[in-house]
């Protein structure tokens, strides 16, 4: 590899609604941004190559990463792998997201998922969330994901986490709103996306007073959500964000329900002295995704330098 | 480190009720074994050391691996690490188990929990299992409680998984039993464990004929805990083993319910068109746990012996 000038980063999010692209080295040295709307594939993918290109042909792209939207296909030994699979986005079923951009863009490129590029960006950039394994990051807003750093790695298997869509308590009594997920009906992503909470009462939940009782149920479901994770993850610390996480005084609220729900079972003094500290707002606002990526592009040739030269 | 004759590895599983011990290389090749009840910690822990002891003293035990029931300290850094901590079981509460043990058996001595130690023996023991990651093991019985190996090892964080005490839907209609946890009411282990069972219908759940209803009852709790499993950690295979789920049928009742739950969502093969193979009992049957802390041993020598040498 010759020796760069520059060596930039790109890093790439395909969100639902939009894309954000950026390249730099670091989220303190980011030498262009861009953001548009998700499209159809063509014109959403040409849009990105447009963006890197310049850099590319320079020479001073080093490598990518692109943090999408799900399900994905994540499995380095299918001959989907880099697909945006079973969406109900339509259009974008089965698009080779990966394989497009690497055609027109010939550098190393890193494959993840939206909420496992996002845990990647707080746990990457954010000082003090480095040594904190397994670390989670949870968003709350057009669809409910999380994403998982275990043992210094994104969480993948059979596919990749879907919490979104786990079966949790629903108090019919209470809300006898049915769900809004066309495959489990009252699952997380059902009782409590915001597209759901829209539908349950009439318009979009910024519409909400903040006396809302809709705003107390949806703090319970995702209290409920991050209880469950804290059960089967055990993180040393959740980020939690989305759109819907940013109603004033939220985060506290769902602290509450959780040590209320945990009921002195886990006895850890960082839950229950310290629960301000262990579950917390992204610190890199509406760009961990992004900058996620570019750590993954960077993480990726590190990795690669340190393979044995032939 | 001398060269030895014999380099045995020794394994430890403390259960609620019993705790088995067990000296050899591997499962073919087990040179002694015991198993008596759990009584009070220097009664039972006296009873460990003795079977250790003459192994020790001829030089022919490398180390020990310790599969605990819990809640155990897991973390290095702790004052604590080692314990078992805030268990319910009478007497039990913070006793130095690794301590106790490591103060007569002078061996590097690996600590777990009771199922990420059977989730290590079915994965390192069984040649089909090695590759898959991540990988669960799951435990219905007197408790119910899962292991999950992600990247390679055990998933620890704040403390290690409590699945059995996630919140999972309870239909009241259906099931009016208010459950039977202590810190949760009905939560999966409230609903679910044997001692629900038994406390629900009024008898042992072995005495329960093949038709009677607390049977599906049962395998819709646990078939919601495996769905919660698959979409939390996306395991590439599921072991589903413990007392209850030797009941006959009861994989087969689980797996169709799941692919139900599921409902088309997670379109992986492996789990619509090989689910026989994805959630399968375990092949070390009761054994799980103590060989897998002979495994636990294993590996941490091979560890030790890749440092460097001074």
């Amino acid at each position: 590899m010759k020796e760069l000038d520059m060596a930039y980063f790109g890093g790439i999010e395909t969100g639902g609604t939009k894309v954000i692209c950026s390249v730099g080295e670091n989220p303190e040295h980011i030498v262009s941004d861009v953001n548009f709307p998700t499209t159809d594939p063509p014109e959403t993918i040409q849009k990105v190559i447009d963006f890197f290109k310049p850099f590319y042909e320079q020479g001073d792209l080093v490598s990518i990463g692109i943090a999408s939207f799900g399900p994905v296909d994540l499995n380095l030994d299918s001959e989907t792998y880099g697909y945006i699979t079973t969406t109900p986005k339509p259009g974008w079923q089965y698009v080779d997201l990966l394989g497009e951009i690497q055609r027109a863009i010939n550098v190393p490129i890193a494959f993840d998922t939206d909420v496992n590029a996002a845990a990647i960006g707080e746990q990457s950039w954010v000082p003090g969330n480095r040594s904190l394994d397994p670390f989670l990051y949870m968003t709350v807003g057009t669809g409910i994901g999380a994403g998982v750093i275990s043992n210094g790695v994104p969480l993948h298997g059979l596919i990749h986490t879907e919490i979104g869509h786990i079966p949790i308590p629903h108090d019919w009594g209470k809300d006898p709103f049915p769900g809004f997920c066309p495959y489990h009906g009252d699952c997380l992503e059902g009782l409590a996306s915001g597209p759901s909470m829209n539908k349950r009462w009439g318009v979009q939940p910024e519409m909400l007073s903040d006396s809302h009782i809709g705003w107390e149920l949806e703090a319970e479901y995702i209290a409920l959500a991050l209880l469950i994770s804290i059960y089967t993850y055990s993180p040393q610390r959740i980020v939690l964000g989305g759109g819907i996480s940013k109603h004033r005084g939220f985060h506290q609220s769902v602290r509450e329900r959780v040590l209320k729900m945990n009921n002195g079972y886990i006895q850890s003094s960082v839950l229950l002295e310290n629960i301000d500290d262990y579950i917390i707002a992204p610190k890199l606002g509406n760009r961990s995704g992004v900058l996620g990526a570019i750590a993954m592009a960077k993480n990726l040739m590190e990795n690669i330098e340190h393979l044995p030269t032939l």
